[in-house]
């Protein structure tokens, strides 16, 4: 109906149609306002309502306990890999600790460096970051400000299956590309961050889940707008908020939601990877990265042979429908993007093409 | 046909109908690609042509000398209160000397005080901020490292109809409500910055256009997203950009451009302030605020005599389709935010209204 590609868009990603189509369907004119919600001031009753029950369904979809403040702030994800050490950096022994599984975390852990020390509690580049090894974790420095990780990895299409426990460190955590793809115990962490553009709507914005003790240790040096103390004062608003990534993002959650909610995604996900690891498992055409034990259930990667059939492979996958299944240009090869807006049907088209294709090139 | 408002918000504000209308018809499916522009990566070639165009669109229009560079960054006007100290302040004496104008200039100077410190030039308080007075620019040490000033001031309707001559002291201008509404000569400025939610379309992000010597002196503590450098080096998406936005700054562009560019802006933005001012000028009833040599073309403020009277005023105006006239929660009374996309026509009916309001209830 609406002649629409299935998207495997590592970020900024697919979003559901029907999320899709009721944006475009009140764009000009939200709720009889006579103006777009695009148009009004964030500080009018009828965004405040907006940006409520975005926070109250994320809390309902995440189970969140009382004692973490959900924030909305500038920037994506990497924004954070900044505001996490100016907000922690100041407790304890002033030290950052990184479990380093790809490149998100070598630029978080970078960025870390300019506000106290780090310290690297594990490189998975020795194994090309296709897996994530066992980590004694009685050797992290209790005196550590807080301790960061990735728990997806979209480049390599590795994830954390289980997380670390920290003990008294408080856990900071880079959701970007798994969020409410699968359940999590928010109580062990101390803060949880992601962009918006994967599974929670449009680029340029993050949501920042912090446990209210942590709040109020900024460094002197933080730039207003990347204090979490103020964002949570102000409600997310000490200024002008991306009033479109937020209203774009309630209706993602409300979307979710109706779907069944976060185990629902989690199942679905499991679902549509495992078709295609079933896929690459079978072949010897197709060659896959990460290690079957940290499999992403979001990001499939996996090579073919030559270069010249893998730009045969993108250029008739794209023909069929299938877009933007090229791998990042640090990995090479190609990439299925799953997050949540993916249709099964499009994973299932996908397996169907990437067979026949074996079967023509193999 | 759409039964849209005349929106008077003063930002994020209105935005033209076919600009409205042209999102709204290819939400769905971007010039044939089967999917929506917020849903592809940014580094994808039909991507990067709509940022090249935004630069190069909006260099048309605003003469741009080739020595300045046009960068796109996250946060809005105030992440732009900490970038510009962060960027500048390592500049000879580490001191930024502001000319206080009204609030945005309060907390731009506040938040300066973080990196290096401060000097006031002028603060306008004495005047409620209804005037810029006159200033002694010999008195601008010429070791500052800028100087730093807002054009137009959105909250009392105020804006410098000229510029102060800094020498060569590099001028920060923080230009959000009056960008593309007037000529500017922008080789007269080190940096000049604007958020988006006025006149160049939606909330959330900013456009840097900074004189390329000023580059490369950020200081040790600044996160990276913050480094006008950096951004220089990566054509603004050292991460993921707000794609929505710049996609909506280009229509915005490219519908300035079609209706006369700048200088036609600046004509129609005379016009309607002059319908409104006429009005204020001749009734006993309405007060004006700001002072008739430094009116805003983009604010227009004014006080009715009573809170009872500002209350129905507020509420007539909307059930007659003029939508958003309360005034700043710091300033109270009313405000018509006029920025390029509100027509003549919406400026004439809301005339219409005030004279009948006064009949009725002077």
């Amino acid at each position: 109906m609406t002649n629409r590609v299935y998207n495997f868009s590592a970020g900024p990603a697919m979003l559901p149609t029907p999320v899709m189509q009721k944006i475009q369907e009140e764009f000009l004119n939200y709720q009889g306002l006579g103006a777009s919600i695009v148009e009004v001031s964030h500080r009018l009753p009828i965004f405040r309502e907006i940006l409520d029950s975005t926070e109250s369904l994320f809390r309902e979809l995440t189970n969140l306990p009382k004692n973490y403040r959900v924030l909305f702030m500038h920037g994506g994800a990497q924004m954070q890999f900044s505001a996490v050490p100016l907000n922690l950096m100041s407790r304890k022994s002033h030290k950052g600790s990184y479990f380093i599984t790809g490149r998100w975390g070598i630029l978080a852990e970078k960025e870390a460096q300019r506000y106290g020390s780090t310290e690297i509690l594990m490189d998975t580049k020795e194994y090309d970051y296709r897996q994530i090894p066992g980590y004694d974790i009685s050797k992290l420095d209790q005196e550590s400000s807080y301790a960061h990780l990735t728990t997806n990895n979209t480049l390599y299409g590795t994830r954390w299956h289980s997380f670390p426990d920290t003990g008294s460190v408080p856990l900071a955590a880079d959701a970007t590309s798994d969020i409410l793809s699968r359940e999590m115990d928010y109580s062990k962490f101390g803060v949880v961050y992601a962009g918006f553009q994967k599974n929670l709507g449009t680029s340029g914005t993050a949501i920042v889940i912090v446990r209210d003790d942590l709040l109020g240790n900024a460094l002197p040096e933080t730039p207003k707008l990347l204090d979490y103390a103020l964002f949570d004062e102000h409600h997310s608003i000490p200024n002008t908020i991306n009033v479109f990534a937020i209203y774009v993002m309630r209706l993602m959650l409300e979307w979710v939601k109706e779907k069944g909610g976060v185990p629902e995604m989690e199942k679905l996900a499991e679902k549509k990877s495992s078709l295609l690891y079933d896929v690459l498992d079978r072949s010897d055409f197709y060659l896959t990265l990460a290690h079957p034990e940290h499999r992403s259930t979001m990001n499939v990667t996996f090579h073919l042979p030559q270069a010249e059939l893998l730009q045969k492979f993108l250029e008739e996958s794209d023909k069929e429908g299938l877009f933007a299944l090229k791998g990042h240009e640090k990995v090479g090869g190609a990439r299925a993007s799953i997050y949540n807006a993916m249709p099964l049907e499009g994973v299932a088209e996908l397996t169907r093409f990437m067979e026949e294709f074996e079967r023509k090139n193999g």
